[in-house]
């Protein structure tokens, strides 16, 4: 299965100007240093500007003002990055399965499928659950009992949704997430924790992405709330209650303890860790790793935590910070001796 | 499917006594300040304390010797949040399964399935392996061989336990679950890593609930150990041969290495990370992203790393720490010569 | 299921003298202090080396010029542990399962599945995939399509892969994991954030082990690559376009950004975070917890973080860390009036 395009449905399909011969043809996209002449490719930052000399690439995606010193066949674009992205999906081979029902689904009779939506082997849809136009499922999709998948979905191998998920429309959500899993929630006592059944749902807005491998919880008693175009990678947590506004990036490892709020068009870089009952302010940025333990109501770049060194360095300045608050000390008894 | 509570139901229920209209009723459960007459809602924290002025729940449970200043429909209990957890079961809206085997699951011939017990669509249930009274697998769960589930144990869909994993009775374990995967075991040779077969299982007591996408690897030799009432969150990993002691909760994100042992009633927020071979004692709590590469004989709280702030100071701050042990010197220096 | 062997055996297998009762025979590995008489042992580090006067091992593997006090049935060697290693599988007790394809198995009729190949109960192949001699697919395992699983692999129950992803010989799999989820790949506009369809697959070595719960993503263009030989635990989070070097060992709940480069040997403790587009050389070490924003060129053993303490000396030390560089310049501040 080979995808061809020339430059000028490429331009065309971008609304862009191009330069060079309309019709050379381009099967698939690769780097300025890999491509060969039957490869797009682009130029998204100035470090990469040398290969622009030696790339075999066909065709190249170039910021309009830019002048290349050679003749190229490209196409001419605000942003070449934006312009790879809407390209990236043209060359993408996923197989396509074809609509209805598999046979070995197991479908609730009150369960709504659009026939326009796919389901696929050994998935199971719940009691009045409703997919929806043009969603699918691939195999070994569990979906509980009440949920609403919207409109031109994909979930993923083995996705699971409890009961009670509502999804909007273009929400794609990758292998072994679990949406809807009980938040940790116990009141203790002497003899143990006793449970709290959490009897809130999960609400999912729309064009959200979700990585593999990721959990987050029903709420409590209120929804856990994901926004409108919200992209979540791999290996997340995030517990129940939890809100997270329109546009936010939430990296891979990155965990959010219940009841916390995150604004919109923030980014966490991988490793974020937040607690629970915090208040974090939209545009908010935190490096990798950084450890939130208090509420962040300013818009900003946030970080913690040591930067990596050679072990032996490191052990002692480990061992210093142990002591650091003694160390101040002995700084103000030198001022003071200093002063008097 | 609504469920329907009176004010004296729910007090007869928790043992507890009530003020007001005993026939008044209630479908559900709300916070305070969003609750309507037809929920429940609760006090549990002075912080929240305002909202009895305004709050419109139809019953509100409140601590004994609270004296509301308006007249409310309440029930009086030692522990609100506790009567809260109590009550929350009644609410809880999962549909219910029928009993039997779906005709999908493949059950080996040799598995034993208690009639009262529930094994849902495109489950497998493993040679010589036993389903107790009254315990549900949901869909796609697999069972290897010779594991015991024991009674009124849920498992959710998608949940994995490799052959030889025994769960006490009243487990629940969440959605992508893995219990029993090889735990991480290899000799370095110069020709590279050789496997060590683990050839222990695991076992897990009474009680204890287990989050979505968490992993308990097999022991070694000797098994994995969870301990009755244990509380497990989402994204968790715990290695071979670790041993959890009763009643412990450890919350999502949290690494526990190799042969670890932890005492009893600890409690790890998110993201603390645990050494392998180390003995950590009973009620021993760690702060989120603690960091432990030692052992813990004191019972105590514990904690390690920095705290956030805004990048630019972080970074001057993080640039110090990795000269510290040279700045310490120059103290020494400057203290021997205000001593001179 | 009782499998036996005797001390000759053993020896044999493991091409080493041994001394004591060649037919005596035993029926299972166990640490030297609750070894029983049935009961192979082994000494792999000095500190037990007092358990040898007490041990009821029936078989004791030996360093090959160690001398015991007592008489004991013994193998020696030169690498107890390795031994060890190599003696785990004759007791590994995997229920076997037939050959050959489960009813319940959903093929692509364009798949080709090896004679000698096992595919379980609920298990999806995709279109031109292969799935080479030997290798076993356990329960709920789904392969995409355009797949290639080598020879004598084992994906155990649940695990993912997507389309286009290439499996070595001897690969081990665990469940839950996913390989060839997309990467974490959106550009920026105004309107949101913009999908890049990730183009390339993942590649994967001969010999290569991956636990439970972990997801490795495709390449946005070109391949994720894992090499000849390396061992991932569970929890672990690879990257889009990220290469792996032969025999690198990743422990459990470690995080590698997009387009990083490891090296051959490495080895990583848990929760080790590593940036995106960094390169690490062959043979660096990084300790549990550490934080890589750097390339690292040099072979070594590298760290970051603090350490554990009680909560309270914790607290101080962090708040003063907060302060570190302002406390720094009052050191400077002190020298130079030292010097004046």
């Amino acid at each position: 299965m080979t995808t061809t395009y020339t430059l000028k449905q490429l331009a065309d399909y971008l609304g862009a100007h191009f330069e060079g011969d309309a019709e050379i043809s381009v099967t698939g996209i690769a780097n300025l240093a890999k491509a060969t002449v039957s490869d797009l490719s682009f130029l998204s930052s100035k470090q990469y500007e040398h290969f622009l000399e030696t790339t075999q690439a066909g065709i190249v995606i170039l910021q309009k003002d830019f002048e290349p010193t050679r003749a190229l066949n490209r196409i001419l674009v605000d942003d070449p990055y934006l312009a790879y992205a809407r390209i990236s999906v043209l060359f993408c081979q996923r197989i396509s399965v074809p609509q209805g029902i598999h046979p070995s689904a197991v479908i609730d009779p009150s369960a709504r499928v659009a026939s326009t939506a796919m389901v696929g082997p050994n998935c199971v849809v719940g009691a009045h659950s409703v997919i929806d136009d043009g969603s699918e499922l691939l195999a070994g999709v569990v979906i509980g009992a009440h949920c609403h998948v919207g409109k031109n979905c994909l979930l993923h191998a083995n996705v699971v949704l409890y009961h009670g998920v509502t999804l909007g429309n273009q929400v794609i959500i990758h292998s072994s997430t679990v949406v809807g899993s009980d938040g940790f929630g116990f009141a203790p006592t002497r003899a143990g924790w006793v449970k709290i059944h959490q009897l809130g749902g999960v609400s999912i807005g729309n064009n959200v992405e979700i990585g593999s491998c990721t959990s987050i919880d029903r709420g409590a008693i209120d929804d856990t709330i994901i926004g409108d175009g919200v992209i979540i990678d791999n290996q997340v947590h995030i517990a129940h209650n939890v809100k997270i506004g329109k546009g936010t990036a939430i990296a891979g490892c990155v965990g959010i303890a219940g009841s916390t709020t995150i604004g919109a068009n923030c980014t966490m870089g991988g490793f974020v860790a937040i607690n629970g009952h915090l208040e974090i302010a939209d545009n908010v940025h935190f490096n990798g790793g950084t450890i939130v333990t208090k509420s962040i109501s300013e818009a900003g770049h946030y970080s913690s935590g040591t930067l990596v060194q050679d072990v032996k360095t490191w052990r002692r300045n480990a061992v210093r910070f142990g002591q650091l608050d003694q160390w101040i000390d002995r700084i103000k008894t030198l001022e003071q001796a200093d002063r008097s």
